[in-house]
């Protein structure tokens, strides 16, 4: 027998019923996916009272995942939600993944990432890159709901997983605790020296204020057919991604504003920071409200629209798009 | 039932019985393999023989698999083995993957690529890019026999993969024929005006003469401890990879020499040009000769060794490596 | 005679006096200059009184010089002080030397550069780059002051000087006025399109509200032994100098700072926005206050202090840094 | 009297009567010069009897000037032809300026270049890069010739000139004595690791024969109206110019070609390799042969010929273009 012999040999060949190897375009067994932000808080209720939490290392966390996947939320990234009681700490780790966080209801935590310290409130976004150590702790009275991001699948497929534990909760904190702040934060003078970091984005948070002021000023500019007010957080220092794996946009619907649909390479996790609209994607139509969830397929079409005729629709996005442009496999089409 | 109310949301928790999403260092699935030389040409004429060819769209081409995965040589690379009557045609196709072609034996057939046609011959090496037509046709007498190379399983697992046929077996040709080789094969000269094409690595074809010359005077260098002579096709426009995903090596070890173990991320496929040697694979040894070929596996240790007193070995490499240092994942352990 | 033979011919050979080609370290023939607000603000009086304005042409203009320079500030840089009516206009042009303009006193003016429309008032930056249209209006009621720097000297001695004078007294204003401001201004967020301007920096307008906030948070930042607290202006689009020719730096001495000298190829226009403070330079030792200029040769010893107990002191520097980095021609010596 | 006043406190104005600052072209004091062989061979014999060479540091040098400056063969570059006789030595020695030797006549010379050796004869180009150490030492029998060039022009005005002798008449040999020549030398293959090296480009020495195959490879292009087939020397390590500040190009123009003309920013000096030909240079015609040597000012106007029917001309052109590029200062005019 043919198979067999070449099985037993490590060889395969071609045969007329595999599956195709070659598509004329991407044909991802990932599904789009609408989670509701009821759903949502329901669950993260359900599963807080299910789960003993025990020397941190467990936590009241809802991944986000998709029936067409093994695991993941889209072919490369994991988003979950997580729920952060008064008091709680994330003890010291580091990881290749890249990861980010952002905030999406309460105050007072704080995160230590590579010895630097910030504050994580409504609307910041924190990242923790590539072999950064990090940790945190929830100092504010009140429960905290994050969105957790990171690219652990795409690492995964590329069987480039590292993780490493530390015997203390929390790091020692620097000198100056927002060092890279201090010096790159501004986004348009920096310091005179080249970087002292290995990390190739040395800021690594993005408060809520300077997002917003940005979003405000980009209010001027040609709306974009297929995402009206689009804008990227960027590395300061190449004016690049703010990380090298995932994109994260931020995005401005005006009232009424009905857009093209178009396709492209990569995959994205939306969600809806203020307002209701609704986004078509391929023959799924998702209706959503703030604190909603939505994922998009590589290559599916898929349109916005804001459903009020008096506010705007906030919608922040994670997506792999900066691994599809380095890696050359960018690919995009605006008339569909 | 908790777990079924979530995944009806697509919602999912982690559960004590999940495989582990972080490791202290990778796990891949992918192992060591060894293919020997007598095998491939058994398996080629075999398969020669139950095939039949119509309209060039069949290739007598024999995959190297891996009892870990599903499908690919390692997580990102398929190669395969193809065989060469004369006569035969491979016709005008473009596609995501990146590809390349190593020929193993025998001469006289040319390709074109992007409308510049090159000779393949034995030693020489030919890129085919992301994007790039190509087309080929064997106009000499003999079979010819060559190591097909595609990071098809990377771009399967970002789902970027495209593909798309062309009417007429073959490309025109350009007025110059291989006028990237006359702008940027020297390697050391170039136009005055910049890149015209959009391809990032413009040249196309590596010819055997050239890379002979290069190992050649590269045996003055201080040897690799883990590699002793090692060079890398590289991009005369940027000084990069030939090829952003997938790279490509040549080593010569020297009569004797025994090499230190490694470890790193990235996996790879090597092809034994000429000699005699072992390799060490973590629990695996092989003992290879002329026309063999083995894959390492993510973050397997590896040594390798010339078994023979009096004759190189040279051995030809395809990797990931660009893209575990593009996306930051490359991680090496010199020490083990 | 032979010297009368070889200069018929264009030839020339070394000779005994001639003054060395080479040395052993620069020995530049400017000098250290120091000029004081009144002294600016007198003649600036007496040159207005003296000057008839006609047709916008001439302008009520000091330049700084120095006594061992043919001409210009230092060996690159021409740095004058403007003092511009209520209703003077600076009809469009351009050029390509790279220019500046650092607001000294009131406000009111605008400028429109390729098309994009900026106020400046006290403290603001605003760049005209090489070969950007520009021109202005003072719409204000009171006279304005401000510094006029041009890489002029530079690019006369690459003998790379154009000019062109435009028909039209003020360019037509683009839809979106500040179109690369609302792109590129936050340098944290920017759009997810490449640029579409050939200008390296996208950016034309510095604000001194933002530029005060950097200067705060870098406050937190370990100190520069030579410099105390110093930025850089930026261009968000590459992280490297806000302008490829002349180097923008805002400094700020902390009371009762005395800074250690340093030397460094380059040289350096200062001006004091605020503060009583003392530069030694080489032999020279220059009390300065609000208001004041100086300059520093390339390689001369340096070294700042403010002589105040209880106030800052802030510097606007002009450099050409960003020259001396790209041809590899930076040299410091930190310890002198 | 105003101007003296404003004179006194380093102050000026514009006077009416001052040279332009800006012009709408470049208006160079430089003028075309061009060199004669015979000329050339007979002051080298006749300065070489009037010259005691003592200790190695006078040489038999005759630099190529021009009436319309103050010193240089342009304004930023200087060339001179040496003449070199068997066993004299030039000492260790380095310097900021950037140097290069293209080698006329001879062979037998070896030079150390940061402890790298090669030979130079007839035809070579070997770089001495800004701050490397180099000597040279001729142990061949018959005297030899060469053009040594220097941005020493460039260097000056920008008032960075460091020089530093060394005791030892000449350097230690590396182990590997072509150390980079042998990473880098292929230029279309490279070491796996990064360049150990600081300096910009890790390839001192171009040799002559890869020089001709590159641009006999060339000669399959499509002409350049200008220039006909132009090749630039270039850095493997990044595709750019091979040296930072000098541009090095090699030009072979065909039997009986008439070139347009054009003009350009950037100063050039060209030297005839071989053939008869004609360049009109603004308003001088140079009827030029072997051995030859001219200049083209910035921005003037010129056009190339071969007088020959049946014999190639070879121009070797030195020049600053890649400081004109890098600085964003290169403009061409195609149609003049
Ligand atoms: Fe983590
Ligand atoms: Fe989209
Ligand atoms: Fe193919
Ligand atoms: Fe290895
Ligand atoms: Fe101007
Ligand atoms: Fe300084
Ligand atoms: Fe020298
Ligand atoms: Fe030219």
């Amino acid at each position: 027998n043919l198979q067999a012999d070449l099985q037993a040999l490590n060889f395969s060949i071609h045969q007329a019923d595999d599956p195709p190897l070659f598509t004329p375009v991407p044909k991802p067994t990932m599904v789009p996916c609408h989670w509701k932000h009821a759903d949502i808080m329901e669950n993260l209720d359900r599963i807080g009272r299910d789960i003993k939490l025990e020397h941190g290392s467990v936590r009241r966390t809802l991944r986000l995942g998709n029936p067409g996947l093994e695991y993941g939320t889209t072919p490369t990234i994991w988003a979950s939600i997580q729920f952060i009681n008064p008091g709680e700490v994330a003890t010291a780790h580091r990881h290749t993944a890249s990861a980010l966080r952002f905030i999406m209801h309460g105050k007072g935590a704080n995160t230590i990432v590579d010895g630097e310290q910030y504050q994580m409130n409504e609307g910041d976004l924190v990242f923790t890159p590539n072999g950064a150590w990090h940790d945190h702790e929830h100092l504010g009275d009140e429960p905290m709901i994050w969105l957790d991001v990171l690219d652990i699948s795409l690492v995964r497929s590329l069987e480039a997983v590292f993780y490493e534990g530390s015997d203390a909760p929390r790091q020692p904190v620097l000198n100056n605790p927002q060092a890279s702040f201090s010096e790159y934060g501004s986004g348009i003078m920096r310091p005179t020296y080249p970087s002292r970091l290995e990390r190739p984005n040395p800021l690594l948070a993005y408060p809520k204020a300077r997002m917003e002021d940005a979003i405000h000023n980009a209010a001027m500019l040609e709306p974009d057919p297929h995402d009206d007010t689009i804008l990227e957080f960027s590395n300061p220092l190449t004016g690049g991604p703010a990380n090298p794996t995932i994109g994260t946009f931020f995005q401005r619907l005006r009232p009424g504003i009905s857009l093209k649909p178009h396709r492209h390479t990569g995959s994205s996790v939306y969600h809806v920071v203020r307002g209701n609209g609704q986004t078509v994607v391929d023959d799924d139509v998702f209706e959503w409200a703030q604190g909603d969830f939505f994922s998009v397929p590589p290559w599916a079409k898929h349109a916005h629209a804001n459903r009020s005729d008096s506010d705007d629709c906030l919608l922040f996005q994670v997506n792999d798009f900066p691994v599809m442009k380095t890696l050359g496999l960018w690919r995009e089409e605006t008339d569909v």
